[in-house]
């Protein structure tokens, strides 16, 4: 307190304290679930995952192209989309391989290595029928594609459903300022509670059509392969999902007053209830859900607990509001086998040993 | 896209293409409302107000004392702070002196020279109410010294009323993160609704009594200066108050489309409509609301308008869940005269010219 501390700055950045970060891959990076708090993930700790690398985009000669079965296709550029009405939304983006290892034998890592492929952000655009209505959108329209401008050059097939064209984004803005170049820069898709993937990023262009184009990213990848060998395109939302984040993979407990913390979420709306279990299943307690709870977004859920040093189990289950409970890992096998990479959704076990270390197990 | 892009990173930073800033003086810096989306202000251009700079403060080494009429004197780490039950929402700060030029006659400035000491952060940390419990805080009790560990040593009393204490947070969380350092790192008071200084920042000592402390910060700053000479203390809540972003200040239009964006906030909760102007009072139109419309937090509106090219004044007006309604300047002047610094939350008029210049005027 006895010296001056520093002057105003035009753009703030973090304290040299703190060090959390996204762990970091060469084409995905994970949003550290653990430490953070809320629902809003800091844009500058938003998942990646990007296909070949992030592009370096002049929004001033940026362009989206509108054609196909239009009646006028348009270019919009940023500036031009910033014009049209605009609407914000919270929303989460998962992507479909979030959780892919828990399909397999249980490996010692984090929350964030486990299940950090998701962020929730607010999200700002025009509304994807806003364009389509200003091209002139012909009745036989039922699809959609949507291109990316990366290196890439990513491509996925939209349906045209009466649910996709009420809250379709093309978002600019992300966390009140524009979009981040690793979230697409200047101009992405929002399909909110669709796998990650298809809320493609640096978007140039939209074609509408009247069939899926299949896409190399909805054939070789992006579909989940079944028990019989089949693989099942199209499986576009992610299904409800809880997760506890504290305590979780590699923390340390001390006995005594530990508040359990986690997230929940649906690509299918609004949660409306998250059980906790602190004995491995045999009961469950009603976690307190922070308000807002809003359809499509991540869920903060608290829960009083108190660890008396005894080796149990923390486990985690959701329904979202059209009644879906989030399955056992068992049950989710029994239907969906353990060949896919995509769309784990599986409650989500943590065994607290007796010296306070917390590791991932299946039961 | 024939080159990739660049490979993930840690903790993310903006597109090299994107400048927005806040303007800072040595001791403020103001949020830059005319550019900003939806209605979380990035961390980065949340408003500053500081009395003699900003500290850095080692959050292992840091402790908040409670004190005064308790039955047992606490000191609590960030750490332990942590570890209490832990509640987040979304809410608004402004300083007391936002938009205080208007009180005078109109300058030609922008929206953020003019208002942009107001931002809104989702704020996480624990209850005010768990810390005094903790301390057993005695019957008499019914106020609160609170003390930052800044250089200027800023000191303010706070009322214990009921709503201080179900709202009041000891905060260490700010979108997700931790706070940042301007906004008080590592802890900082909010009381959600109340004058910005009162939210105090780098929170080292809350200290309970049973009167005002009357410290120079609400002695010879932050009181309104009546029309009769004297000074109207403990003007705590914000009241209402709504501004047009875009068109704003500085702007210049161009005919055609325009879409009316603003910000309503009030102190008191939650905004219950605005209304929108484009003639200069003559006719007034309903606003959309971005939804969910919270209590004490921005709340985003938007109306469409096609300007014709012809002069005119455009305002907003907005009124919150008490019924109370957002003051034309004159109104507020003739209650509260022109000699006060703070508080000023009249209705605000921007001019477009024939040219499409946007100016701010007084009507």
């Amino acid at each position: 307190m006895r010296v001056p501390g520093s002057p105003a700055r035009a753009y703030g950045g973090r304290s040299s304290f703190e060090s959390i970060s996204r762990s970091a891959g060469d084409s995905h990076s994970l949003t550290p679930l653990q430490d953070l708090h809320g629902v809003v993930t800091p844009s500058s700790l938003h998942f990646e995952r990007h296909h070949n690398g992030v592009p370096a985009i002049d929004p001033l000669r940026h362009r989206v192209l509108v054609h196909g079965l239009v009646a006028r296709p348009l270019f919009f550029s940023v500036d031009d989309l910033q014009r049209l009405p605009s609407v914000s939304r919270l929303a989460f983006i998962e992507c479909a391989g979030n959780s892919r290892d828990q399909w397999g034998a249980p490996h010692d890592r984090t929350v964030q290595e486990l299940h950090g492929l998701t962020s929730t952000s607010e999200w700002t655009g025009a509304k994807l029928s806003t364009l389509l209505e200003a091209a002139g959108v012909t009745p036989e329209a039922s699809w959609l594609l949507a291109e990316g401008s990366d290196a890439a050059g990513l491509t996925r097939s939209v349906p045209l459903t009466g649910e996709v064209l009420s809250e379709a984004i093309v978002c600019y803005g992300q966390n009140g300022e524009a979009l981040r170049p690793e979230q697409g820069y200047p101009v992405r898709l929002l399909l909110p509670g669709f796998e990650g993937n298809i809320n493609v990023k640096w978007l140039r262009r939209l074609k509408v059509g009247r069939a899926p184009f299949m896409t190399r990213w909805e054939t070789a990848k992006y579909t989940d392969l079944m028990p019989d060998g089949t693989a099942y395109q199209f499986s576009l939302v992610m299904e409800a999902k809880s997760v506890i984040t504290s305590p979780s993979g590699g923390q340390q407990l001390r006995p005594g007053f530990q508040e359990i913390r986690g997230l929940a979420w649906s690509g299918r709306g609004r949660i409306v209830s998250v059980e906790v279990t602190v004995d491995g299943g045999r009961s469950w307690r009603s976690a307190q859900l922070q308000e807002p709870v809003l359809s499509k977004c991540h869920t903060r859920f608290r829960w009083p607990w108190t660890w008396n040093g005894q080796e149990t189990i923390l486990q985690s289950r959701c329904v979202d509001q059209t009644g879906y409970r989030q399955p056992t890992r068992e049950a989710l096998i029994k239907v969906r086998g353990t060949h896919s990479s995509y769309h784990y959704n599986g409650i989500q076990s943590w065994k607290i040993e007796r010296d306070g270390r917390v590791r991932n197990i299946h039961v």
